[in-house]
């Protein structure tokens, strides 16, 4: 099958490994950023991210739409491995070429729709597209670092072309449970980096010995983040699986939004912190799916989310860590 | 209220302090095994285990039947802290004298009963009782120093007398979920130690990059325990609370059931690594947890549990950890 990928980051190219190993013709299309990842491969170096050798994929540079164009007519599978601020313009400018097939996406987040309100990815992709984007939500605990060297990985395809995506991909370090819970799905994966961010604040605010706290605090997010799913037409069960508890697992146990919260908790402003990790290179996503996620619950009139709303208190309102989590009940 | 703790370990000390802070009368008495806790604590030392000094709390030492008798005739509600090796032999002696009241008991376990079946704790202490035993079991992420020390903790007490124990101890820092479904919570209290070691082994298998792996088996995990739980009577949505999800999140991501489990990872036997951890002062309840765990699924003919039989492969069994690990399958 003939499958290009968008996007040559992290898990862009980690899946064209995958795609590559699974005997797929494998195009990696690297965004107008992606000069710094693509250029020492074709160099025959290892991608700066991944460490590793890519071989039999053809790159592609994103600067020319007919290079776009290029790459995109011939697939049977598109992988979308941008990040959220980068999705709609890469489809805005794919959408002419775009084959009618499924869009496979890891992008994690929620956009604002052409009327200003909070809005999964699938349906703002699908505004974009003018169309059904046959559009497949990868969720599930997926480091790419770890999907590209095959350690054992777990993850949720969500949507009506979930099973030829996972037909298509899943083997036996790659375990792929295809579900049409396109809502639950998106909704967890943005979900989680919020959630994630609480969860790391007792570890600032604490100190280590606040493990009661933060167990507390993953099995309140999971039931807020329940809350959320079905209230949205998703499936609990979805929550319940790789694409919730399992994601929010990996992401409180370590990474960025985490470590993001963690210096919150001890007092830092949340956007001083921001500023400083993306000085760094670490992109905090937690910090936008914060506000993101807040305007999505009160766009619908989700209510009973105390852990969010706590969390969005100290993060964007300049709330006090103490109080604010020391006024917290659950249950 | 005059309340009764039996067991001046960790957890039995840590819920007499809850006690004590609620304004309860409170009388700790320690098993045959518990002189080194209970000796410097009247001494005016701190808890040996906990490192608090006790204040305004009654001891009592166990060697004498007539001592377990003043301690709990006048008791309005007993607590239990004795783990899942002595609550059998604590609540014989008892039995003579245990008051009619609720016997709130954060054992974990499965125990044999009269018939050599394996079976939730509350039913073989109905047996030895020769009663309904009150019992209601106290499930959830509770690390006993944290409790001791305020840290937020959220806890699920099940069982008829559920809200009575919650009335009694639940606070601003000791947040309880009060419910009916005893079977539940039991099996999520005895099933998390099992697993917890088996999400333990990545990181000796893989090695720290194994963080999709694990979160796959946390995940793979809650959906066993959903499995086993629902086929006992219990309700799903125990599972994913805070008796579940929550308190197989703290043991998964510390301490030595976890400990164990990465030794066992890295080619070492298990029985050799719980002999050494037991000679260290740590005991590894994952180990006989394994055991009892799949011999309570065996003896209801319940199925679908890979990632348990993948456990007990290699733990009880001596399997392969690389062969057994990379056959696993998922979803």
């Amino acid at each position: 099958m003939r499958v290009t990928v968008l996007g040559a980051g992290y898990m862009g190219t980690a899946m064209a490994t995958v795609a590559q190993k699974r005997g797929h013709e494998v195009t990696l299309w690297g965004t107008w950023l992606d000069d710094p990842m693509l250029d020492p491969v074709e160099r025959g170096e290892p991608h700066p991210r991944l460490k590793l050798t890519l071989s039999g994929i053809t790159t592609v540079h994103g600067h020319d739409v007919a290079e776009l164009e290029k790459a995109l007519r011939p697939a049977e599978l598109v992988v979308c491995g941008v990040n959220s601020d980068g999705i709609a313009e890469v489809m805005r400018r794919a959408a002419p070429f775009m084959p009618n097939v499924p869009i496979l996406s890891v992008t994690k987040g929620i956009l604002e729709n052409s009327a200003k309100k909070m809005e999964r990815i699938d349906l703002v992709i699908g505004e974009i597209l003018g169309r059904d984007p046959r559009y497949v939500h990868a969720a599930g605990p997926a480091k790419a670092m770890e999907v590209a060297r095959d350690v054992l990985t777990w993850m949720c395809f969500a949507g009506p072309d979930a099973r030829f995506c996972a037909d298509a991909l899943a083997g036996k370090t790659l375990l792929v449970t295809p579900t049409n819970d396109i809502a639950g799905a998106e909704l967890c994966s943005a979900l989680k980096n919020a959630y994630a961010t609480g969860i790391g604040m007792w570890d600032g605010f604490v100190g280590a010995e606040s493990h009661n706290a933060r167990a507390a605090s993953f099995a309140q997010a999971i039931a807020e983040m329940r809350t959320i799913v079905v209230a949205s037409g998703g499936s609990a069960d979805t929550v319940h699986g790789a694409a919730g508890v399992g994601d929010l697992h990996v992401t409180a146990a370590a990474g960025r939004n985490r470590a993001f919260g963690e210096r919150i908790g001890r007092g830092e402003p949340a956007e001083k912190v921001a500023r400083e990790m993306l000085a760094a290179g670490l992109l905090t996503e937690g910090y936008a799916a914060i506000a993101t996620a807040t305007r999505f619950a009160a766009e619908r009139g989700i209510t009973g989310l105390p852990l969010l709303a706590a969390i969005n208190e100290i993060v964007w309102r300049g709330g006090d860590v103490a109080k604010t989590l020391g006024a917290l009940t659950f249950g």
